[in-house]
């Protein structure tokens, strides 16, 4: 494999390349410690800082009002898919709603029934997972604990557009661990909003939670300490020891946001530019590929497609490595390929990958 | 601050230097992949070849048969304080038994008795949690589901040797998070041991945690998949997105400790000329020192003493920060002072702290 590989995979993925330089220097003494960020203790004023900036970044670039508490949390999507139902459906007076959008959101569903009755509102199981409901037409109840929902497929390539605020009459919850930063967002939509870093905002092991206040008032007393999201609201995210090196990371790619990149508006130009791009170039070849989501609910975030043969996928992602691209394996769970246009993936990276495309392509036909 | 300040910090702590140097290279490009370690996905074969190596390194290291899973988790012990008993108290015929023998033993035994009756056999808080008792007198009943301790008390500096196989006649459960891989354990005599990164291991945010396979059958069927431990075994620490930078520093220091120290026994060695010289140069303080634990107990990685005086205790701090010295308050919940000697906290670092802790009692006296 060639230096500079550029990295299409699904998570985790590519970071920008200033954020990797400080980090690298980081690494073996910070420039305000004169430590290595390693060994920097999670109670010291410079970590103090680096929470406190991060949230105040992530504040200013989604908008978040105080009747938000901002946390960073271990255990990814996979402990969310448990702390929610824990949390907020005990006290509710209708259990709560899931939809069932493609794999990710099908596993939060499983979970949710480990901890409590749940009802699936709508499933596109049956249907494959090419396309995605109109939230507000599904009539939930305001009685329901929540709405959960998945914003962006990530292993499917499905996209919701984003909420209207008080377009649901339940407290609204999604996990946008794909999508998160990508773009604007009403926030004041939802209650809650949960993402994994390791798609957009940095290294795996953390995850952002935006939770409005007004929420901490349903949870149960007696949860572990761990599992209570009041804990870690009352602790500013510093309860026990967080993941010192992933936070700081996480912090330094939301500066990239407000300062290289100017906010979430421009993030969301060049995000839509990328998408175009690739989009247009499968659309230009015909049958020979197929996009798995349906043309409406396609990700600007990942592309999942086929040359429609398992054979010929493997041959394109053998030729694409040869060429310095790599992580362009479809998911497990439906095979096929996958590009993903994480906010760090460059639009060169992007021109790069629709050449190679098109020239497998006209090669193959 | 200077640059290469000497770190006595309790956690995150000093790593070696190293492993920070290839970390450092590392972050932009690993010289196996062309790609930054923050980028690499978690089903590459690169990462496999790290999990299996720091499996292999700890089942070396600590003589891990094969009859125990090594697993590396998220949420640091914290998380374990619920999980143990979610997984290994549902189904036995009496409830668990904790030693509180400190700050965190206490935690753990509170967090228990939220998710089940538990009972607490040995308590030392009436006495400031200055001594430790003999495990073995005390009398576990063999019904038990287990018998829950940390053996090393990381905020009064009090550490248990090491148990002997069959002294115990319940499954033995440690939190060891602060003196696992300091020297040898007899791993066999342990039903579970965990321990987070941030000590003796690598940065904060890996948990590693090895299960003796017979305790898995007791864990009750219908638990959250992240918090059920049979989830982590069978998907080999691979089930959703493990935290990878933080496994792949913790692989390096334990191929340090492999290659470079020379094993836990040599590794004991160090540890233990480490420790008796900063107890010596305490001893000789005479009167002007206080050490927090009783002779008999006293912990081999954390040395809490103090002045007698919170004016004298924080002279002290500065003194010795202005000295290239860090990390020496004590913790918030007894004051003082602490000097944390982990196993990437060299000899020279310990001299060096001797020669300033000597310095300012004479000059005071």
């Amino acid at each position: 494999m060639k230096l500079n590989a550029l990295n299409f995979s699904g998570g985790p993925g590519a970071l920008p390349e200033s954020v990797l330089e400080q980090t690298r220097d980081a690494i073996i003494a910070l420039p305000d410690t004169g430590m290595s960020v390693l060994g920097m203790s999670h109670r010291s004023d410079w970590f103090r800082a680096v929470l406190d900036e991060a949230e105040q970044n992530l504040r200013h670039l989604l908008g978040v009002s105080d009747d938000y508490a901002v946390t960073f949390l271990q255990g990814g999507s996979s402990l969310q898919f448990a702390m929610i139902p824990m949390n907020f459906a005990a006290r509710a007076v209708a259990p709560p709603e899931y939809v069932s959008t493609g794999y990710w959101s099908a596993k939060a569903t499983t979970e949710a029934a480990k901890v409590t009755e749940r009802n699936i509102i709508w499933d596109g199981g049956a249907t494959g997972y090419r396309s995605l409901p109109d939230l507000q037409a599904l009539g939930v109840a305001p009685s329901a604990a929540y709405l959960h929902y998945v914003s962006n497929e990530t292993v499917e390539g499905l996209q919701f557009p984003d909420c209207k605020q008080g377009a649901i009459a339940a407290p609204l919850i999604a996990d946008m661990s794909s999508d998160f930063l990508s773009k604007p967002i009403c926030t004041a939509a939802y209650s809650m909003i949960y993402a994994h870093a390791q798609k957009n905002l940095g290294p795996a092991g953390v995850t952002v939670a935006l939770i409005e206040r007004a929420l901490l008032d349903r949870i149960p007393n007696g949860l572990p300490a761990i599992l209570d999201f009041r804990t870690h609201v009352q602790h500013s995210s510093n309860y026990n020891t967080p993941p010192v090196f992933a936070i700081y990371v996480l912090m330094l790619v939301t500066r990239w946001l407000r300062d290289d990149i100017g906010g979430l508006h421009a993030m969301q130009t060049i995000n839509e530019r990328k998408a175009q791009r690739l989009y247009d170039t499968l659309d230009a070849l015909g049958d020979a590929v197929t996009v798995h989501a349906q043309p409406r609910w396609r990700s600007r975030m990942n592309v999942a497609f086929t040359f429609g043969d398992s054979r010929l996928d493997r041959a394109f992602i053998r030729v694409a490595r040869e060429q310095g691209l790599t992580g362009l394996e479809g998911h497990r769970s439906i095979g096929g390929l996958r590009a993903s246009l994480y906010n760090a993936v460059g639009e060169a990276a992007v021109e790069r990958l629709a050449a190679v495309l098109t020239e497998f392509s006209l090669q193959r036909a």
